[in-house]
């Protein structure tokens, strides 16, 4: 089984491949529209990428490749995303800390508090970060890293844990090309649809079509079109798409879009 | 004037504030919570920070810091994105292309079509990107950058407008302490709501709110509240926060909300 990932090693998406399967081979892609062009072209049997983070919201990049490939979410999995401080000094003598913006910005506390003097170095990815610091011979730097890339780069931990949401978590989709699971009872449904015409209330008499059935969304959002102002709904729901009441309400829903897809039915983790 | 922005100078959030008064003196902070905080702390008068991308969506950290802080949107203002090749050598003599990563992939048709051999160096900033090359003496490099950076780094274009969306544009918000906007007659309300129940049809009929009233909703976004599955609701809906109709909808909207904020009124750019 070989799976396609957000790479270079060490990533957070190559921590939720280990999670989700981990005698998997893994290729790594550099972007998030390189792994769905790689499970399209049967480089590698599935794709896993980022799709939602609990503090920092929607990847539109995988939204937007979900809309442009014919591929098919079959699973969903959820990581927590724990950040660490690595370097081998005292937390006082740290003067560089190698981090990405993104990092940098969910670690901003910790920061802040415990090494305030220290010059923080924005870097491309969290694993570059780590592989900075292992190249680094001089005294006084650290690195805010992943525990993945802090076994791989064999670098010691100074602080775990450090990011200012302790829940902070990141929920993963695989993506495969053949749409095949099976109903268990504990469902999602994700589509993507785009309404017949913008007037005011559309939005309301499409989710009517759920609220009727009692079939309960557990994500909505609106992403520009291409022009701002002018929105598709990314909508996920409770049940299974061969589930009557989701086909019944699928079928409805047709009658208020210009555009319906599918993205998949997969078992419920979060 | 003092205007707080996302630095370093040469960003597109810098190019947005000389859009939106070009006669400021101009800050730069390294996050956007850090705007937030210099606003709030009256080091500037005014703070300029992305809020949506017409290609990659929301701005999580802008939408989060909305909430946090009891500042107001007082304007809003919209940016076409233009990425550019610059350069001072033939495209096919170019080896390297200092990129930012979001760039990269807005990027990709013309970086895979006219310079299908060239390594991509990840950047952290796009004002990197252009001070990365200005300060390169070998030939054979290039970077894709804003407008705004090639003028600060005197840097010549090899191409314009290298971005696969040709539309591509992100709108900024202006960020002040004080709310006092007027209603124009062509306004927009911007506000935060969290459902008091996470029970099937809790949406709609929040919708309904606006549809009864024929308020037209400019965006609807669902935010994980810190936990995935439990979720804020960001609107932007048509109107001033002082209309007849807006007032009456806001005032039922709160039976149904835990918790509602407004983000503020201003002048409909989009």
């Amino acid at each position: 089984m070989r799976i396609i990932t957000l790479g270079p090693k060490g990533t957070f998406s190559h921590e939720a491949v280990m999670e989700y399967n981990e005698l998997a081979e893994i290729s790594f892609k550099s972007t998030v529209w390189d792994i769905f062009e790689g499970v399209n072209a049967k480089e590698g049997e599935l794709g896993v990428v980022p799709i939602e983070n609990s503090v920092t919201g929607s990847v539109g990049f995988t939204l937007d490749a979900l809309l442009h490939f014919n591929l098919h979410i079959k699973a969903e999995t959820v990581l927590p995303i724990k950040h660490n401080l690595a370097g081998s000094e005292k937390l006082d003598q740290i003067k560089v800390v190698y981090a990405h913006p993104q990092s940098h910005a969910q670690c901003k506390t910790f920061l802040r508090t415990k090494v305030p003097e220290a010059e923080i170095i924005d870097t491309s990815s969290n694993a570059k970060s780590a592989e900075l610091l292992s190249r680094q011979k001089e005294p006084g730097y650290a690195a805010i890293v992943p525990n993945i890339a802090s076994q791989i780069y064999n670098l010691s931990l100074l602080e775990k844990n450090i990011q200012d949401h302790k829940f902070n978590v990141t929920r993963f989709v695989v993506i495969t090309e053949k749409d095949s699971t099976k109903s268990t009872g504990r469902d999602k449904t994700s589509l993507v649809l785009y309404p017949v015409a913008d007037r005011p209330g559309i939005l309301c008499d499409m989710l009517e079509v759920f609220k009727e059935r009692n079939i309960n969304l557990t994500k909505i959002e609106s992403r520009p079109s291409g022009k701002l102002g002018d929105y598709i709904f990314y909508i996920d729901c409770e049940g299974h798409r061969e589930d009557p009441g989701v086909i019944e309400a699928l079928h409805k829903l047709e009658t208020h879009s210009a555009f319906l897809k599918i993205l998949g039915s997969y078992p419920k983790r979060c």
